[in-house]
């Protein structure tokens, strides 16, 4: 595999909340999204889950909780949390996950 | 653990080559290092290992092939490929990669 450019790779994503896998290593996926609005809330059981913020603003929420994201910024989602991102502008997020990861949670 | 914001850390690192672990998720470490003139070749036989460069360049000097990676570029090395990494100014780099891996390899 060679390098990757985010910005050539978000270039070409159109679409809201598909995560595109861009790297697999050591059992692990790097994913980029665009995320534009609100998603479902889910829980992963097993996969603490990784959002880094590359452009624009998301709010992680949880229950009793809200974290917000800026660029440059980074949160890990533990393993069992319910969580719902939410972005109000478009966003672009580096996700780092196992690649068992389901989007939409166990 | 809170957000991780890579500014305010990059600014607290003054040591080259001295990776700081912001995070530890899935078995896996994210850590940031600032990289100036040549580290020593060395080899991870069992991990692969992320390098996104979060400011400046960098080189990836593998034997038989040079990878350059400018901010917002990353390339993953695969395990057993021998490498160096190199910066002729000051660079700013997120590694991803396995709590298990040794620094200098093994």
């Amino acid at each position: 595999m060679g390098k990757v450019s985010l910005k050539d790779k978000f270039a070409g994503i159109t679409e809201h909340w598909s995560p595109e896998v861009v790297a697999e290593l050591n059992g692990q996926q790097v994913k980029l999204a665009k995320f534009l609005g609100e998603f479902s809330w889910h829980t992963h059981n097993n996969e603490d889950e990784l959002f880094l913020v590359v452009g624009g603003v998301i709010r992680i929420e949880m229950r009793g909780e809200t974290v917000e994201l800026s660029e440059g910024e980074f949160y890990v989602v533990p393993r069992g949390v319910e969580h719902r991102p939410v972005a109000d502008a478009e966003a672009a997020v580096l996700l780092f996950e196992p690649s068992s990861t389901i989007r939409l949670g166990d």
